[in-house]
């Protein structure tokens, strides 16, 4: 905002609504799933609003959790049920599958290779892309618990919230999706 | 808000101002999906917020009318259609079953078993809390009528309305979220 | 809105307000799914919002493309991967699935004949409806590109847009919504 004549108060009170609107320029996601196609495009929508300057929060809880796990063995200290899910559910990324069409891992293979073709990003570099332009991650304490999660499962910088977080920032913002 | 002066002009408006905004403080959730999971994750966003001070209304089509759908006797004067479906389709909140890893059944039983030694919430206590937090349930007229399902074989106090209803109350509100 | 004073001030600043609001009485559907029940959802509340005079943008991406998609003779000059892509996906409204029951189609089959029973309007009215009611009909140009999809293939009258256009339509809507 280039302003030549900032003498006059009219003008200034207009700068100072501009401000509050800026502030108000968040997007809150909930993701909610792990399906390939489903993050992939909360990372798409993530990516190009923080490239629009907008600020933006993703929230992982349930499966979506998946998405920020590590590729590394699994924490210890565990109980049976914490292990067990640890094996079964994806580990990061790489690990996540098509909702649809998945056809034994078929689909996704596919997907991925046109996608690489079509010079779209995949999703470890979206993700990594995120994290550059600051969108902020936040892990759902209590999908954590649940799952047997620990911290260092997960992707640096990840914070841990409350629900009553993910509900705050989703009403300071303007665009609120879910992602299920 | 305990103001000591009241008297003065620009103070009365502050607190008007204030309250325009906390009519505005209202969160609507259309729930779509009966799996598990996701109405889980929209009753503990919805008990989230209640406890906030904010209004929330839980708008249920299709799928996910069967979350309030009593564990009783199907009513009387169906047709063929409509007897069938209510045969099929799960009958209330602990007959839901997860969105995936399901497995036969397997793999809700182990939630429902990890989160109640988390001690976290189950789906027919969450449900419970939300009517005493005074969330409105409101049934979709028209999926009802594709169901079959008649109003007494819904729980108590739940509210009937066309779709102008639940457009008009997310229009109203600041958060919007559609659980599918 | 019909005045019979115009003279007076504040009476006209009002109408500014007035007007500012139903300017941001705008709605966005993210319809990323091709499951029929979620569709009709879609469409229910687009059509139902566009009858209440809100704008309506309904942007397809990924699985959501097929919505959109004409029942003819797949486009030629496509590579191997977008031939068997456009062959293995659902060619529009009349070829989706239930998310759930679709039972290897009879309960797609079945649910169509009950809203048909029920004179709930079918997938293909609503689109038309949708259409006569100026409600705007996007595709995701990077959906578009993976898919393999061409633009002759799809509905006439669709736009195509990047996320960015996505993103700013949404943050310009009371109500945004991710059908996924």
């Amino acid at each position: 905002m280039n302003m030549a004549n900032d003498t006059d108060g009219t003008e200034r009170q207009e700068i100072e609504l501009n401000q509050v609107e800026e502030e108000n320029e968040k997007m809150t996601l909930l993701v909610f799933s792990s399906d390939l196609d489903k993050v992939l495009g909360a990372f798409v929508i993530a990516t190009g609003a923080a490239l629009m300057d907008v600020q933006v929060t993703m929230f992982f809880a349930f499966w979506g959790l998946n998405v920020l796990r590590k590729d590394q063995a699994t924490a210890g200290g565990k109980n049976f049920m914490s292990k067990m899910l640890a094996w079964v559910l994806p580990k990061g990324p790489d690990k996540l599958k098509l909702s649809n069409m998945n056809m034994m891992g078929m689909g996704t293979s596919m997907m991925k290779h046109v996608m690489k073709k079509q010079k779209v990003m995949d999703l470890p570099s979206l993700i990594k892309m995120a994290q550059e332009l600051d969108v902020k991650f936040v892990a759902c304490e209590m999908s954590m618990n649940v799952m047997g999660f620990k911290k260092e499962e997960l992707l640096d910088g990840v914070q841990l919230a409350g629900v009553a977080t993910a509900i705050s920032e989703a009403s300071d913002s303007k665009v609120q999706l879910f992602i299920s």
